[in-house]
């Protein structure tokens, strides 16, 4: 083989633009990584966020708590112009609730009201149970077999997306042929008597009716009576209500860009969590490695191009309003923003990054193919932690907003073998969250971050 | 090689009795077995008794109710001689009972008393927590680090004999230094905020200090808190207390030996369980498997050369007085008994059985090696469901007065992947047992009594 012919065919066999990103930025995402895998700093803030500050649904103190230590932190770690943007959060408050057995026989069920569920009335509700296991068998029922009673969906566990709908829209399902209150089997695929909360989403053209989860084990069991003609009745206690909105806020800090200032990488997550468990892996994991990421990059003295801005996001697990102000803040500046990331899938070992692109693609968006070639390059860097993988989709729920206009959007991703185990539930506590797969969390957050905000071309 | 030569190699290296049993009875066992796999009802029998009976505690009225529904049932399968033998048990009465939190800051922990610990005073006892992750830190702490507050054993999980230590002796090891209360974490592998109980041991010659399991995360995280130096403070309130015994017994019923009925092997596993869940793991499949084992050979019109026996020991969780019941019942007949077979180890997929010979050989021990040798021919009849494997130790708490007088022993022994993340908690409920496990569980304690009841030699 001729030299010139060994070059084309080495040119044929290559990726295209290959393995610039990765060659350039090796020596310094070397150095990233070693830093996050030697660092304890990360994980001793998100024990104290964890144990100490504790759940943080919007509207309660413990929130603001999260947020001003979360300022003192980002201020401690030397990061520049730390603010807090001001977001009026809706205020759920769950109050007292039970669900009790009644018939065939009495005993408490393992219960926990969906989020921005209304109570019932004072005194609760009574009423015969009705089990279902998907939509059509609730639609076969129709209203001579719904009205006045309460539905119970026991449906299987698929995955998130498509067994959250019942826990989303099951409600309005259920009150528009005339159920008197819902209860679902808990969103997730492990049965260990521990009840999921999670929001539901009421379609205002119906009655809206108080809506609660079952642990798995309660649900199976109501099913088993239903498949066996046992008449079931149960008794609903909840005292859940809204209270006004309250004042809160989204958190962030900036390592501001060495030569384009006015360019932003933005990476972040959530700082509300369900008012259940500590919200370790949500999204505790997500704010704290996106925080340590990026004071991993302040602390070795680097100063990528770009400003590098991490922000904590409020109140994404039952509005979103913390993602939409964070829009509102930046206004037109949002076509400087080059790339938004974000982690809310726990922190698992990570295994890489979703990529969607921006120009309001959703989640499983196939990016535009150059710049997927170069996250992909980038992901090339964290091969040596697992963490390379690069894959259509990507994004968040809080940088929803800015992948709706337009911005490019990654979606830091896991494993997930026992997410949804916790997600949501009273399990969600530091103990698990590995420290080793969360020091990898962090050093791909900073190796992708920083080199998206270093790298001489943009992702579009 | 000669054929002479040939014969000579093969019978060394044969087993000593070469596969006599097996072969013998590889027909019937196959029968036996098809009957198992194929059956429904003894599944919905052990549903019946989780769903509609559930916790049955020795002193509750579920478990006589329990009873009275296993001797209709075993008179409904056609067995002989059903009875109730009298048993006077103990009642622990759980009553109502909390941990709090106080010092780092207020919040309920996840707790569960432990079996026959004695409660607080009223009003309960707030005191400051020392954390300990094993006797040895204990005993260095000594009386000066341990009088007038409550300890946390934080231990590790390592086994279930090992561990469970923790919470036997822990309590009067700690009141033993002047300790008022005891924690543990839960005795188990498992962190989904669920507390395990069980019983403790009082060692006579100590104060009874109340006992409680707190959730591993609970425990975890007051662990962090002592390593940071972080004061702990709990207020700790159990009405636990012992009511006068109650009278309960154990069910049994017959297929009496077609040539010897006078000679017995007896299988089963105990009736009551923890007044949390439902007892479907520990132990409803041990009892409904033993049932519908026999029920299964009496269908299919077999009947072995000596007796055998189904019971329902009663009262093993919190005092084993329904083995001792039994073995006073049978009295001077105990020489009768050709072989014990205990299920407690839970309905996951059987994997064979445990051997440890008569003359008062504990767990681990190893029986008469022709007799081994017999039961591991009885094996190969098991392979083909996985459950053959026949190895040293065996026996069960409800057979254990019958092995100390020479009985020989066995004990179903199944993967137990799961088992310790249910144990005496509120999540051993029927789901967690597979139909077809539990089939395979029936066939393997069928085919192995049968044996043993029907062929010609006896264990030793």
């Amino acid at each position: 083989m001729t030299p010139m012919r060994f070059l084309t065919l080495a040119l044929l066999c290559a990726p295209a633009f290959a393995a610039d990103l990765t060659d350039q930025y090796k020596p310094i995402a070397d150095k990233i990584i070693d830093a996050a895998l030697a660092d304890n700093d990360g994980y001793a803030k998100l024990a104290y966020l964890c144990d100490r500050i504790g759940a943080r649904l919007a509207g309660m103190p413990s929130l603001e708590r999260a947020i001003e230590w979360s300022a003192a932190t980002m201020k401690a770690d030397g990061l520049s112009n730390v603010r807090v943007i001001p977001v009026k959060v809706p205020k759920w408050v769950r109050g007292q609730e039970s669900v009790q057995l009644i018939e065939p026989y009495a005993k408490p069920l393992h219960m926990l009201g969906l989020g921005m569920s209304v109570g019932t009335p004072p005194g609760g509700i009574t009423g015969d149970v009705v089990v279902v296991e998907d939509f059509d068998q609730l639609e076969k029922l129709g209203t001579a077999g719904v009205r006045g009673k309460i539905v119970l969906f026991n449906e299987k566990w698929v995955n998130y997306g498509a067994t959250g709908q019942y826990r989303r829209a099951g409600p309005s399902r259920a009150a528009k042929l005339g159920a008197v209150a819902l209860l679902i089997r808990s969103v997730t695929p492990l049965a260990m008597q521990i009840p999921h909360t999670g929001t539901l989403d009421y379609d205002e053209a119906q009655p809206k009716i108080p809506a609660a989860a079952l642990s798995v084990e309660d649900a199976l069991m109501l099913g088993r009576f239903a498949a066996n003609h046992v008449p079931i009745k149960v008794h609903l206690e909840m005292a859940a209500h809204m209270d006004p909105d309250a004042d809160s806020g989204d958190v962030m800090a900036e390592i501001p860009g060495r030569e384009h200032p006015e360019e932003i990488v933005v990476i972040g997550g959530h700082i509300d969590s369900w008012d259940v468990g500590r919200g370790a892996q949500d999204d505790g994991s997500g704010i704290i490695a996106s925080l340590q990421a990026v004071a991993l990059i302040k602390k070795l003295g680097l100063q990528p191009r770009r400003t590098l801005r991490v922000v904590f996001w409020v109140n994404e697990e039952n509005g979103g309003r913390g993602g939409e102000a964070y829009r509102a803040w930046v206004g037109d500046q949002v076509k400087n923003h080059v790339a938004a990331i974000e982690m809310d899938g726990g922190a698992e070992a990570p295994r890489g990054f979703g990529f969607g692109g921006g120009m309001g693609r959703g989640r499983g968006a196939v990016g535009d193919p150059h710049s997927m070639e170069l996250v992909k390059q980038i992901g090339v860097l964290l091969n040596r932690i697992g963490a390379g993988e690069v894959t259509p989709g990507g994004g968040g729920s809080d940088i929803g907003p800015l992948t709706r206009d337009g911005v490019p959007s990654l979606g830091e991703r896991s494993i997930g073998t026992h997410y949804f185990d916790w997600h949501h539930t009273e399990t969600d506590t530091l103990d698990k969250v590995d420290p080793e797969d969360f020091r990898k969390s962090v050093a791909a957050m900073a190796v992708m971050s920083y080199v998206l905000a270093d790298m001489p071309e943009k992702l579009k």
